[in-house]
Order: structure tokens, then C-alpha cells, then sequence
């Protein structure tokens, strides 16, 4: 018996209560029991997204609701900057083009955080530029971006900010608001702690406006359906009931933790891990870090695909490798969600034994020491 | 105590055991235990879709689904011709006409069912068209179309048939490659007995040419990426987990029974529910009634919205309305998917009562005693 634990950036562990809650028997949508549960999970997870606007809930995994934000808010021929250093950043472009929309790209090299000056140098050089895309944790890289400041750059435009915090939000601050962010991007499997299958996307007054001129082609993504929806606490299409009763879940837990002790949590976990991480010899990758995940240079002479796959057969934990160009050489813990200290030390302590194992000169001991120093101040 | 008893056209009820495997703890989707889930569920499958074709599994309601159908088939300003005859044929239209494809309509009348011959000459009248959209169980009107003798036209020309049997499908029977249907669009919350979230979409050789040439912009639902990831019994975005951990248990629960006997149940059910309406003297709506559904003509004198607000508040048990021009005219009674005899019973004896209660000249027991007397043969 070894039990299974699950420490990717996403999906996520769901909590015991979580999926019971799932497991109750599915009522109608179209009822007033259910319109209940969907108006207080509108109310509830504005105080998540950090905003006064209405955050809509698709069934689709978090790219649909990248698709949603460039179909809806863009036209045939507009020019958008596409902050990307990383696969999830790129994706965005791949969306863009997917559909017509010119693609300005900002290459951060991976690892490194976009920087808002040169973000503002963009769109001083592209003054037609309609939405700039970010990602706030860059999943493939755990670079956390610095969103509020790129979001100071763009609301100086008439250009809207699009961020992806699919794996970001809740363990990275994140002032929808108070920054000015137009539209952010989640999805369900990952602070939000449940299984995969929904996505939200919150729409500020400015990015409402574009929707109106917005000549892209679109049906179920369509926000305007949404909107109408919405205004009667309904969804266009029939919603994933479980899931949005598992939402309703999840909501009440984050709101009484309160989403400062959620973010705190999240930074107290990164902390540990990176503290024990470099106590162990390593070397982190991303320059400025997420707290959702953490990317780890595979130690020279080690093998990268080895050591996710002992960690997955014989220790029962399933840590992320590297994506494209990063593949073998990081390996990625996350700390995302359903997550508390022990959860950090058993990834820390696995990854010390399986190292070891893998020949690396690993001293045991040392990751969990540094983190044990850390939880006890 | 009044249990809930789900009786709309889905969703529709979950088995307790389904509801329990999806409750167990999430893996995540890049492993070998689940890609062995993934590759039995793609096999599974096929048998309940009755092709040798992949059927394609996406996050995301049917409509989902339909909108795949369409913007992989289709270039800009190819015609299409739309079979309807109530609320979801005309879905096809309206998704046609957001992406420029142009529609021919073959309006049937509510209730009734589309002709062959009709289809036949209309696709001589414009032999342009690319494909033929039609439902197999039209839910809004209860109506089943004769899907083996339109395909046996559709098939003499070089267009595809798309047909939408999301709520038809294990309910009316559908050779989906005996018959030469290309795409088969079909959701979970119906005859699957899951809850809504994934949404399926068979593929016939035929069909797959059409998607090299097509130009429509699509990424979400793209099948090129859903085509090469299918390879590999992977997803091209991340897939909704407990629903598909879900899937597989239904589907073994539909091989067990046999799909012969799965649709042998539902006629049972279907009859008996028609035997009993028509014995309490009400009159059935559709000409050409499905299995999935029967639609009832709400009886002279009686409030339509009245009857579906009591069934729901005094019996807790959901059915159906009429939608668009049948509001208030029709109520609709499932007999889908996770259903037995009691089920239909129950659903008889509360419209007896209800409709009694509301004024009706009623004969309490008229409506079971027919069931009973079709049950017990």
C-alpha cells in the first residue's frame, strides 16, 4: 500500500468532502434549487477573481476560456501582443492566428519574467494593438509575471489586458480590479481544487465594450449568450452540474480560509520547497518564482524522464517534467490547492530518495531539515 | 421525505456506483493508469456508437460538440442543409450561420418527422451542398427522424451527414456505419447516465476528408489536434478526469446489459409511458415518437407551467415544459438512460395526480394500469 499523491501543477487534489459533495444525486439545472447554488457561486467566486465584474463559468477545460477571451473581445486583421515565455503563453498566439488576429510576440526567455517596460515599449511601436496576453504563472517555466505592473503599462491604452492565471490564481496575488486587469482566465483543476472541466473568465466594463465590435466567429464560447445568461443567473448551454456543486464546495472553503491565508499558504509552501530545494544542492530555474510551482534544474548527469518516472512508480507521486524545450532538464513540484506542509515535506523527502537513487549526490535529510526550519518560526 | 426523481431529457439520473468511482481520488490525466482508462473508454465506446471510427471525447456540454461538427467540415460559404423541426435541428443553423455557411432550411413541422423524400429532392434542387445537419431525437418536440432512410440519400451524393443524437442515442436505435451516418454528436447527461461535461463525435473516413479542407478557424474543438492526440489515447487539452473515470463504468454497465437490451428497456419504458398517457386520455405530441422522450399535449383547460411547477414543488420530480412556441402547450417525460419500470410508473401515477389536482377529468390508476398490464406481458 503506497498511497497516491498528486503534486503536478494541475489537475490538483480534490478534497474528501469536495468529492462527496460531487457524488450527490444531479439535480436539474433549470430549477430553482440549482439557480440557487449558481447565484451564490457568481457572488462567491468574484471575491476569488478579485472583481466587481461578472465571471462566467464555461464546461470546457482552461484553453476554451483562452479561446472565449480572443474570439469575443478581437477582430479579423486587430493586432494583439502575446507576452510569451513559455508553452501556455504561446497558446494564446496559437489561438490568435487560429483565427486572424496579428500577433505581436514579446520572447521572454524561459524562465525570465516579461518586463513591463518593454511591454510598454510594444505597444508604444504598435499603437494599434487591441489586447495584450500574459500569463501570470507561466505553468511550463513557474515564472510568475509581474502582472500588476504590465497592467499599470496597458491601461495607459486603449488595449485590454488578458491574463491566464489557470494555474496562477490563488497561490499568485492577483488584484483583478484594483490592477486593472480586463479578463482573466482560470480553470477549475487547480487552486480552485476541483477535477478538470470548467473554466471561468471575468470581463471588466472595457473588455465588455469590444465585445460589441468583435466580428470573430463564435457559438459556444460566445459571450454575449453568456452575458444574457448571466443577467438571469443562467448558463446558454446546459452547465456540468456535479462540477459546479463541487465549485459551490470549494468556494465556501477558500472563503473561510479567507484569500489571504489561501495566498499565504500557497507562499509558505513555495518558500519551503525552495528553501529545500537549494539546501539539497539544487539550482531553481525560474528567476522570479510562482508560488503554485516550482521548476528544478535536473542536476547535471542526472536524467530528467528517470526521475519523474521512479517518482511516479515506485514513490506513487506524480511530478510534471519539462515541456518542449525545457524536457529532461527541469522537473516541476507543484503546491497548488489542496496542499498543506506535510504535502511539501513528503515532495521534498521524495525527491531527495529518488535523486539519490538516480546517483545525484544528495546529502538525505537536508531539503526536509531546511523546510522543517522554515515551518517552525 | 420525498426523494428527487430526475424525469427531464437530461440530465438524467446517475447511478450511485458511477457517482462513487467518479468521487474516488483524481489521477492525473499524463499517466499510464489513466491513459489505460482512456484506451478501454475509446474502444468502449465504439460499440455503444456502433462504428469502427474514433469517437472523440470533449470537455464541454453537446452543443460542443455540434459547433466541432461544424467548423471541421466546413469552409467558409459552403451550404448546408438544415433538418428542423424544433429547438436543436435549428441549433445547427444558427452555429452554420455564426461561422458563414450558408443554410438551406427543410422546416418540418413541430411534431413531426423529416422525409426522406424531401431530403432527397432538396439535395438535388442544390447539389452544392456540403453536408446535411439533422437530430436523431428532436428532445423539444420528442420526435424521432428516420435517420437509416435519410442517410440511405444523403449517401448517394458527396455530402456528410452530421447527425445530433445527443439525446436519442442508446434510447432509438442508430447503426451509426451500417446505416452511413459520418458524424455522430452525442452528450453524457442523456442516454450515458453521466452528468453533463464531455461531449462525443464520430467520425466517418468520409467525414475525415472534409476536415483537410476546411477553413473555418477553430482550436478548442479542432479534430486535427483531437485526431493526432487520439493516436496516442491522449487529449489534446487537459480532459475532465472524474467524468471520464465516470464514463468508463457506464459504459461497462451498458456492454453488460447488452446494447440490444438498452434499447429494448427504453421502448419498454417508452410504450408503456405512451400506453399510459393515452389510456388516462391524454394525447401524445409526436407523430413519430423516440424512445427517449414522450411529449405530451398539455389536456385543454389545464396551465401547462402549472403542471411542471407542481410535478416539481409538491411531487420533487423535474419534467420537462415545452420550449419556444410549446411553452405551456406540452410536457415532456423522460424514460432515459438510468430508468426502470418503476421509474415510468411513478412518473404515471404523479401525472394522474397532478393533472387531477389541476381540474382535469382524470380517472385515477388509468395510466398504470396499462403499464402494468404492458409490464406484465
Amino acid at each position: 500500500m503506497r498511497k497516491y499523491r498528486l503534486m503536478a501543477p494541475g489537475p490538483t487534489p480534490v478534497p474528501e468532502k469536495v468529492l462527496l459533495k460531487m457524488a450527490d444525486t444531479i439535480i436539474h439545472h433549470r430549477t430553482p434549487q440549482f439557480q440557487a447554488v449558481l447565484t451564490g457561486v457568481n457572488e462567491k467566486i468574484k471575491k476569488v477573481f478579485k472583481t466587481q465584474n461578472p465571471v462566467f463559468i464555461f464546461a470546457s477545460s482552461g484553453t476554451g476560456a483562452m479561446e472565449a477571451s480572443v474570439v469575443n473581445l478581437l477582430s479579423k486583421g486587430d493586432k494583439a501582443l502575446i507576452i510569451q515565455g513559455g508553452k501556455f503563453g504561446e497558446r494564446f498566439g496559437e489561438i490568435c492566428r487560429a483565427y486572424g488576429v496579428l500577433t505581436v510576440n514579446y520572447d521572454v526567455v524561459w524562465g525570465e519574467a516579461a518586463r513591463a517596460d518593454v511591454v510598454k515599449d510594444l505597444l508604444k511601436e504598435n499603437s494599434d494593438i487591441k489586447a495584450v496576453f500574459s500569463t501570470l504563472c507561466e505553468t511550463s517555466t513557474g515564472v510568475k509575471n509581474d502582472i500588476k505592473e504590465i497592467a499599470k503599462v496597458v491601461k495607459e491604452t486603449s488595449a485590454v489586458l488578458v491574463v491566464d492565471a489557470i494555474s496562477g490564481l490563488s497561490a499568485d496575488e492577483l488584484k483583478t480590479d484594483e490592477w486593472g486587469v480586463d479578463v482573466v482566465v482560470c480553470g477549475s483543476q487547480k487552486g480552485f481544487m476541483l477535477p478538470p472541466g470548467l473554466a471561468f473568465l471575468s470581463l471588466s466594463e472595457k473588455a465588455k465594450k469590444l465585445i460589441e465590435r468583435s466580428d470573430l466567429p463564435k457559438y459556444y464560447f460566445d459571450l454575449k449568450a453568456a452575458l444574457k445568461s448571466y443577467a438571469k443567473n443562467d448558463t446558454p448551454w446546459t452547465p456540468a452540474v456535479s462540477l459546479i456543486m463541487g465549485l459551490d464546495s470549494v468556494l465556501d472553503m477558500m472563503l473561510e480560509e479567507g484569500m489571504d491565508n489561501v495566498l499565504l499558504r500557497h507562499a509558505r509552501l513555495a518558500e519551503a520547497t525552495r528553501g529545500g530545494i537549494e539546501n539539497m544542492g539544487l539550482e531553481l530555474f525560474a528567476k522570479s518564482p510562482s508560488n503554485a510551482v516550482t521548476a528544478v534544474k535536473v542536476p547535471e548527469g542526472a536524467n530528467g524522464s528517470a526521475f519523474v518516472k521512479k517518482m511516479r512508480d515506485e514513490q506513487r507521486i506524480t511530478v510534471a517534467g519539462g515541456q518542449g524545450a525545457l524536457k529532461g532538464k527541469i522537473f516541476r513540484l507543484a503546491h497548488l490547492g489542496y496542499m498543506d506542509e506535510f504535502d511539501t515535506i513528503s515532495a521534498l523527502s521524495a525527491t531527495s530518495i529518488v535523486l539519490k537513487q538516480l546517483g545525484c549526490n544528495i546529502e538525505p535529510g537536508k531539503a526536509v531539515a531546511k523546510a522543517e526550519e522554515m515551518f517552525s518560526r
